[in-house]
């Protein structure tokens, strides 16, 4: 069912990796929503990807790039307003990797290098994107960018290592970037807290379906999902929340307000 | 513009004193999105009050209820199913009163039967709502529940006194009562924290034009207006928004999140 | 082991009903750091205590104060400062009672009269200490007010149903008078939210046990005792945390930054 | 005036620059309070700096690192346990610098190289210090690691730009390594958020002298000086907090709880 929320907008949206990205099911919602779109995803992510079934599936012109570099950022937004005839009234980030969770690193040996790499890719590009943006003057007075964390910026999960500060570092860039663009263009910035969900890049971080099922268990409502998560963003991009900027925004089926659960509990009195 | 977003559902939507009134910007939006209406709110406020003619706009009946009251709560919840002809999909608690800050005494120099009364009207009567609603099986799957709230409930305007109390456990109630109607029936339960607004009820505080103006200046957006969070309140009833829940959810243009602005640095310098 | 941290500083500590009292162990500890005592408690409450003996030991005097009583508690600040000889330097609230935890009370079936008890009891006192010494001039300069809450306060626990309510309110109030002292006389406000510890209060509430046993699992440290909490307010009554302030500080062993443990993971995985 | 807090304890105090700095203070006070003390700074600060007068002060020695070097990292607790004759009992992390901020550069215009040194400096090094600690098993049971940080990791202060994400991941670190050496070592690490204060780093900041003198005027209490900072510091380092881990604790004589103060009402007035 479409509402025409989005009729007439914008925006790109980066990260659709396959049909499980949460990056994926906005993109097919935002077309069904009425958006014309922009798809991103770095060069390396795309050859494994299925990106241009979706591509073809929301009418969508790809244009890859490496979210770390300035330079094909630039690319990316200027080519984007181009293709898309206008400045832009969305962008989903939608990147996170952490080398060091790859290589099983646990959060006492870590690999500074890597650490780095993990902020570059998963935070900084945040900030990358949106000072291209603005230099490039590609964004439209209320324009909505969202970013998508994990409760791990609040609260310590052993396997997320630094990831966990990494995305301390985004939702911080939230913050400082949606004070910036909200005065200079009434631009929002928020990221939205997700569930544990079972895309194809969570699901390679160690003890993910313990946790998956420990959160399931804890929050009133499950996990949200990723199609949950989808709509939730259209929501952001609409014109209903136009005056939420600098937050961070549970989707949680709420889980981050649930001590304890008559689940756990149970479980616990075995 | 509308985009049919309440297509169908029902709900009660409290607290439309007149046109300065979130409560009745949200009944004009909601009726405008396709809702059909129940208003109620307090006997003595409605004599006072014009609701009969946005009842007329929104073709709602109204129907009168003291918050305190769980009998005439009773009432009101049954005879809402009965008259929208099926269980509810959204109810709205835009109430709040203090006798102390009426009477203009000091936290210092508070009234005890009075911050009662202040407790009373603006926070356990949103836990009446819910306890009455679940007792009589008023809502639907799926319901989204939305009180108001301010962030007075977590950092002190002196002005405030004991309505910050009272919107501090009318948060809690939030987190309380969205686990249970969470788990019972996928209902969701939140709050949203509003920028100040010059509503007739908000005026009556002390210094609240000093703090709109100070609010003002601090938020990257400007204050949210009344109007802005009538919209966000109907992206809270819509189905995007289904998984999330228990949170507190600040509608305040980035006020939350900003430590100080250019302009306030400004005023200091002078 | 004793420092003279509290030398030459005079109080009043509330709630010690027998030895598991986290009252109790501040009693003798603030004693054994070289302050002078006044020890109160309900009517009640001391007669089926044992505060005789722990007014014996702290050489201090006892007056029994209803804490909801704003005459008992202007006898009971205006005879402290006598007998003790001079202003107050530190204030313990450690007072809380839910007549619907009692009577095992669902959050979804409370006893609206009850209610306002456990928000009387709990909560309200608190504000009534502050509001009579305050009016007595009974609070020296740089006088540190500490309350009790719970982390219930942030998250919701199902089995602690009004009393999350209540705890919200303290903190609450202690914000909202922590900006008044602060200013009026540079007294310091704030409440501890100390590990679920099994006193004799504590124990009442279903689910205690399990719940217990998951903090434990969940906190890097354990759970903190009541002794290690007594040591904690200590530190707060001394002149080296002057200017904290108005905040709620957790006291349990990290679990409120703990998302998930390792023991909990497993214990999932089974 | 002393109290032995720490006799007997040993620990490494970082970044006393001048007698402004909080770390110069803080030696002087764990000195006091009977603490053996390694002192470090980076060896390009100490050229300038007057470290060698502290060191003769506290009877100390001085071991150079640069803090974003492993090697050197080792090296420092390697010999500090030497030097010291045993397992260290606290670590204060009092290190900080952007370039970004130096060479004035705005939120919208970073360097990214610089923004990587930001982090490294200000952030990972903190990271460096435990990862280090723990594998050199430098560190005491219930050993006490404290970091300094700042509000800007929660709200905006425009001026702050990136030392605000700095900030975001130095917390985020304390909680992620707070959890693993509290369950290896029962050790706890903590960041306090102190108000904003007049060191020779600070002072850099442009806007400070306003902000500084806004955080005044709103604080109930004042900003809190170094020397209170100091004192706060000790406490955390002695046996009366030992269950406080994962925490940023705000030091800060209430701003951070603080809406806004009747001087802030008062000026807006005008």
């Amino acid at each position: 069912m479409s509402y025409g929320l989005l009729k007439g907008k914008k925006g790109i949206i980066s990260g659709a990796l396959d049909e499980n990205s949460i990056a994926w099911k906005t993109a097919l919602k935002a077309h069904e929503e009425g958006a014309s779109i922009v798809l991103t995803n770095a060069p390396i992510a795309m050859r494994m990807g299925k990106i241009n079934e979706l591509a073809e599936k929301v009418n969508a012109e790809i244009i890859p790039a490496d979210a770390t570099s300035v330079e094909d950022l630039e690319s990316l937004f200027s080519k984007s307003t181009e293709v898309l005839g206008g400045q832009l009234d969305f962008v989903l980030h939608s990147i996170g990797m952490s080398p060091n969770i790859r290589k099983g690193k646990e959060y006492g040996d870590l690999n500074y290098d890597w650490y780095m790499k993990s902020l570059d890719i998963s935070a900084l590009s945040f900030h990358k994107f949106m000072q291209v943006a603005e230099k490039l003057d590609s964004l439209n007075e209320w324009a909505s960018i969202v970013g998508l964390s994990y409760i791990a910026a609040q609260r310590t999960y052993p396997f997320y290592t630094d990831m966990a500060d990494a995305k301390a570092v985004l939702e911080s860039i939230a913050r400082g970037f949606g004070y910036r663009l909200g005065k200079a263009k009434n631009v929002r910035v928020n990221t939205i807290s997700q569930s544990p969900t079972p895309t194809t890049a969570g699901s390679g971080i160690g003890g993910f379906d313990s946790f998956f099922d420990f959160a399931e268990k804890m929050s009133p409502l499950g996990n949200a999902t990723g199609e949950d998560c989808a709509n939730y963003i259209i929501s952001l991009f609409s014109d209903f929340t136009k005056m939420v900027t600098m937050q961070n925004l549970y989707h949680d089926g709420g889980y981050s307000s649930t001590g304890i659960s008559e689940e756990i509990i149970e479980m616990m009195g075995k």
